[in-house]
């Protein structure tokens, strides 16, 4: 079963922490032991992994994603937002987490946020728990 | 199984849409539910999933990509390709989709897009279908 | 299972080739064919496969990394190693590779790299080995 959720986003760039909503869906899946894939079926948004504890930490992600992919540049993608689309391929699509007795096992300081590069707007979650 | 098909490059870097080709082998693998593995055995290409509606949207990241790592730097590396190893690091060696019906399950403008970055080449793809 | 290891880094960035422990890893887990999933779980650091031939290829990607991402600029994290942050999601937290008849399916030139972006310290490897 692909468990579908959604998240409202707040700016056109933007991390938001999915990890509690994930673990909703990973104890919702019945799986003691596996990988559970977060999916972003977007190509403006992307997903990572990084520090929970500090929010400054996805701050700065995001602002030297924006030095490294302005917004400004003479793009041939006429909506204008190929900026997201890029910085969308260097996060990837995709994250995959072990799950042990139902819980998400992450590092000490790790979250899983949701990257977006083109808000405000609602977007979708997709996961998968497979058994190990 | 391991499903092995290979992608004929015509340029030195290029994107090439490989959906349909991975979508076949899931169709062949017989696997109703489960997440598909594309992986991409080779140290100068990559995998990404991005928009396939305007063909535009993947050369802009091609030009973003070479101007974050342009080919005529101080590489060490003698061969002289270290910018598409490098492109390979920062895009990754394999993808996840899920799949459900027998159907790659994407989002509605997404595609899979196998990225050379050193050709034109033939070049191997993997897959392999993991049951839910 | 999820198999635990470590690696101590001796540089504060540095990437180790870790191939050999995880055929360790997939050797011990009786897994005959599948998918082995290598995840690190730290922020300030990440996990590429590359070429494992010529050393200097995984310092160029380091040294360009660095070029992307410099230690010094102006970054809100009071810890001052944002750099090593951006880079690991730049990089990503875990790759997947095919297992056969008990090895990993790696290209020719393939090995699985550890990057090391704010070290030297002790660092945590996790590795689960799903069936095909």
């Amino acid at each position: 079963m692909i468990y579908k959720s959604s998240v409202d986003t707040n700016s056109r760039i933007e991390f938001v922490d999915i990890t509690s909503e994930v673990q909703k869906t990973v104890s919702g899946s019945g799986v003691e032991n596996g990988v559970c894939y977060v999916y972003i079926p977007h190509t403006t948004a992307g997903i990572t992994i990084n520090e929970n504890a500090d929010p400054h930490v996805v701050e700065d992600i995001n602002m030297q994603l924006t030095k490294l992919v302005p917004a400004y540049r003479g793009y041939k993608h006429a909506e204008g937002n190929s900026d997201a689309h890029i910085k969308a391929s260097l996060l990837g699509s995709s994250v995959a987490v072990f799950v042990e007795n139902r819980r998400l096992v992450l590092g000490a300081w790790q979250g899983i946020y949701f990257g977006e590069f083109d808000g405000p707007r609602n977007r979708k979650i997709w996961c998968r728990v497979i058994k190990a």
